[in-house]
């Protein structure tokens, strides 16, 4: 059969080689253009890479590629103050006139008459008390709400910008980069899982679902007639230290290969993840540029990183530095 | 331009219209074969279609079309016996040995020695005990291999088929049905979390993080110098009755639209379902065929159905007869 050349197979055909271009341009574009060039952005490419590629002794394959990753500190910003805090010292303001005892008493009074270092100097029991006063009794709409009410206009205390543009750019690249490579994302966070539930689909592009995070009890009840879900009193989990293995063994049910943190608060999770079977990448973002976010480790009261940084590096993890292998930190640089 | 019409272009032609003529037959093609034609596989279809159908005033993002399924006796049999407990009673005769005081301690005792009716009519509380008794101890690692084990050759009592052949052939259909419609389908179950998890990727499709089910209490420790997680021998969530939707909101984060179970221990995840805003679906399977299965409702220790009957219809919830909705009930009917 003799088959002439025409138009429309030179046509079949042109729509062929740009079909085959456009695959080699997606798997030669950078997906990682906001990391400096240099052993760190490589670690991930290689290691993204290595356990994609099918025949390969360390290939994984995609229902067991799952990555835990940390938000405050991690994905966005933690510093002056965990967002959440501040969530919670709004609330209180705004629920005050309910509560006339809270004038006299801490750490509520101080919150109220503007004294947040006082408010928050008994530590995590003070932020703890302030979370189960203000949640406590919400129904899960009524949470949810508010919490889109707070973060629709909140403002970072010392940039001035949206919380929700506190994000870190070169982590929002690699979580696309992750996705594109069939893993299955998962925020391991130390905050409040339905805080992080409301905001995680639209920053992140990650499902509510898919957020792992410290809760209270619930508890199914009727209010006016429909049935709720109204938050208790009690601590369900603390997702922290210990507690984010044991997270991620009741949510996900499998053992991660790939964990990123920023605090000591992350050791564990790394810890779990690096000490499996087979390929396994462990991160640590350390906060070393006073420049452009903010700059603490060891002595820092939020996100304190001391035992991540001495014991990481001999555990293989990566200590990626803020400063030198980010190119930018937040969305609005690049503009 | 003149465009002859050569054998090459007449192939493009064929080679669209097939496309074309696949696209058609994939949408007339009945997605539930096993189902008989009758109003309720019409009222599947019909909501499928509705919350699937862009610029419908009942249009339901994807994100939002979630769907909660029982498991025992809605996607496999739970008669005579959970399968759970068929493992149990297998794990205590396995480690009897280094548990001397059972000989003499009940219901392990009447285990030991055959009489299975005196060991399970301590109902939940005895089913429980042994749970604990048998779970406590083991990492999270140990228990997967273990049922693992027990799955790969335990047989039904009563048909001598495999256990994971004792699925129900029109419920995978629906789960097909349903993913090819974009929902997120989770399993909601009164059973282990764990156990559930072992099986569901294989069974059904559905990946261990989309389980909701009942599970123990777990630790982050130490085994030969490994990280490992330890179940422990405390209660953590009881995922049955008002525990669905509790279980519901702390895994899925979101209310979902379409409900499905078939003993009293899903009314409360119907209810809190199908009392949402926008289009809802709940369903009922009525265990009505001595035949190819079991009958069994309100008169049953294992799997109760009484209130769900009851008041089911009157809620809207569609009651599915196994007798008369479905054709063929396990897979191997089809052969």
């Amino acid at each position: 059969m003799h088959l002439p050349i025409t138009q429309r197979s030179i046509n079949c055909l042109a729509l062929a080689l740009f079909g085959a271009a456009l695959v080699a341009y997606g798997k030669q574009r950078d997906p990682l253009p906001s990391w400096t060039e240099g052993p760190n952005k490589a670690s991930i490419i290689e290691f993204v890479e290595t356990v994609t590629t099918p025949g390969s002794p360390k290939f994984v394959p995609e229902s067991r590629r799952i990555a835990a990753i940390d938000n405050d500190g991690t994905l966005w910003t933690e510093q002056p103050l965990y967002f959440q805090a501040l969530y919670l010292l709004q609330r209180i303001k705004e629920i005050a006139p309910e509560h006339p005892e809270w004038k006299t008493k801490e750490p509520f009074a101080s919150v109220l008459q503007g004294n947040l270092k006082k408010a928050l100097s008994g530590g995590e029991k003070a932020l703890l008390e302030m979370t189960l006063a203000t949640h406590a009794g919400l129904t899960e709409d009524e949470f949810s709400d508010s919490v889109r009410r707070f973060l629709s206009s909140a403002r970072h205390p010392t940039t001035g910008h949206l919380l929700t543009d506190m994000v870190y750019q070169p982590m929002l690249e690699l979580l696309d980069f992750l996705k594109a490579n069939n893993f299955k994302v998962f925020i391991v966070s130390g905050g409040g899982i339905e805080f992080v539930r409301i905001f995680s689909e639209n920053l992140y592009g990650i499902p509510p679902e898919r957020v792992v995070g410290s809760s209270l009890d619930a508890k199914y009840e009727f209010r006016d007639g429909q049935p709720v879900i109204v938050k208790q009193a009690s601590i369900d989990l603390i997702d922290d230290h210990a507690g984010k293995p044991v997270g991620i063994h009741r949510y996900i049910g499998r053992r991660p290969i790939l964990a990123i943190g920023n605090s000591d608060g992350d050791f564990e999770m790394l810890e779990y993840v690096t000490t499996g079977d087979g390929p396994r990448l462990g991160m640590i973002i350390h906060h070393d540029d006073p420049e452009r976010e903010f700059a603490y480790d060891r002595d820092s009261s939020i996100g304190r990183s001391a035992r991540v940084l001495d014991e990481g590096p001999q555990r293989g993890w990566k200590i990626i530095s803020m400063q030198s292998d980010w190119k930018v930190i937040h969305p609005e640089e690049k503009k």
